[in-house]
């Protein structure tokens, strides 16, 4: 196998990069300039030593604690409960949120052997109380997993009886989607969630 | 800019990966195992130093002459010419076609001041007689760039009087194709070039 061969194979394996884009990929990088593969290879070797997930939020960051959690200008009462770090990126770039995170690392999926012990629930709880945190939005995301997830934290805060207010974001037709085009699930949830106008 | 958003946007780079595709690949990775994004990294960075151009027929490769040069089994008096070296990928992925190479390293194209003088035609002109060819394919793309300087080569073999035979790839409807989606200059081809059944 040339290295030609074993790196389009590699490069494969990336999510959303298949055989052909590979080949692409690797057709580019020999027309490259040097410094751009070096800096790019330098960094994929540093990326695991150098990023690790924030000791409060769960998010990846390196420092600790992260960017946002040692933020003094952010909402320090609002928590959004996410269920990746990537979910945090998503968030942060629509410019709306400007409270905390607390990343699970996952969702309740008895299926994939994963429950609430696999994920940061506990150290979610610990913050409530010590952070004195007011509201709580439960960012999970619309599937089976994320709102079992949602339930048990849901239940959890309820029988803990603390005093936060708990959201969930809104679900219901995509901004520029198409009647037609949308499946039955969403049309239902968006006709539950209609708003007076 | 952290190590995730610099590797997001060196990433982005490559062709084919967006922003989106370019953070998915990043928390891919974080994710990855050690081994993997090491051998990626180790990879990347001997690409440029081991791989070189075939110094007969221009493709990338990491021995010299290449796997195909050397390869006593193919017909050595048929010569494919290809504008660039990922073209020979895609012929010898058909395993339709069993002589040699010929990689020009581009097409003429004087809006980009590319012309003759560039391309690897005068080594090309030797091979024909030095290897004694009998056949040479034109297998330039079917663009404006890869027309002119398949023209160019047939001028020049028909006036050094050399005793080849030229052919260039057939135009038509792709393989699945429409009809109704086929370009206008694609459907006329395939017309001209029509065979009795």
């Amino acid at each position: 196998m040339t290295l030609i061969e074993k790196l389009i194979a590699n490069l494969s394996r990336l999510p959303g990069v298949g055989r052909k884009s590979a080949s692409r990929i690797v057709y580019y990088l020999l027309k490259a300039d040097n410094a751009y593969i070096e800096n790019l290879s330098k960094d994929l070797l540093n990326l695991k030593q150098l990023v690790s997930n924030c000791t409060k939020c769960g998010n990846y960051t390196e420092i600790q604690p992260c960017d946002i959690c040692s933020d003094r200008l952010r909402e320090r009462h609002v928590l959004c409960v996410v269920e990746e770090p990537k979910d945090v990126l998503s968030i942060e770039s629509i410019n709306e949120y400007n409270g905390l995170y607390h990343v699970l690392m996952g969702a309740i999926s008895p299926i994939n052997g994963i429950g609430p012990r696999d994920l940061r629930i506990s150290s979610f709880l610990s913050r409530i109380g010590e952070e004195n945190i007011k509201e709580v939005i439960l960012a999970t995301n619309p599937t089976i997993e994320g709102d079992t997830t949602a339930l048990y934290i849901i239940d959890l805060l309820k029988n803990k009886e603390v005093d936060v207010s708990i959201t969930r974001l809104a679900l219901g037709l995509p901004v520029g989607g198409d009647l037609e085009y949308t499946d039955k699930l969403t049309l239902a949830r968006a006709f539950m969630g209609r708003n007076t106008v």
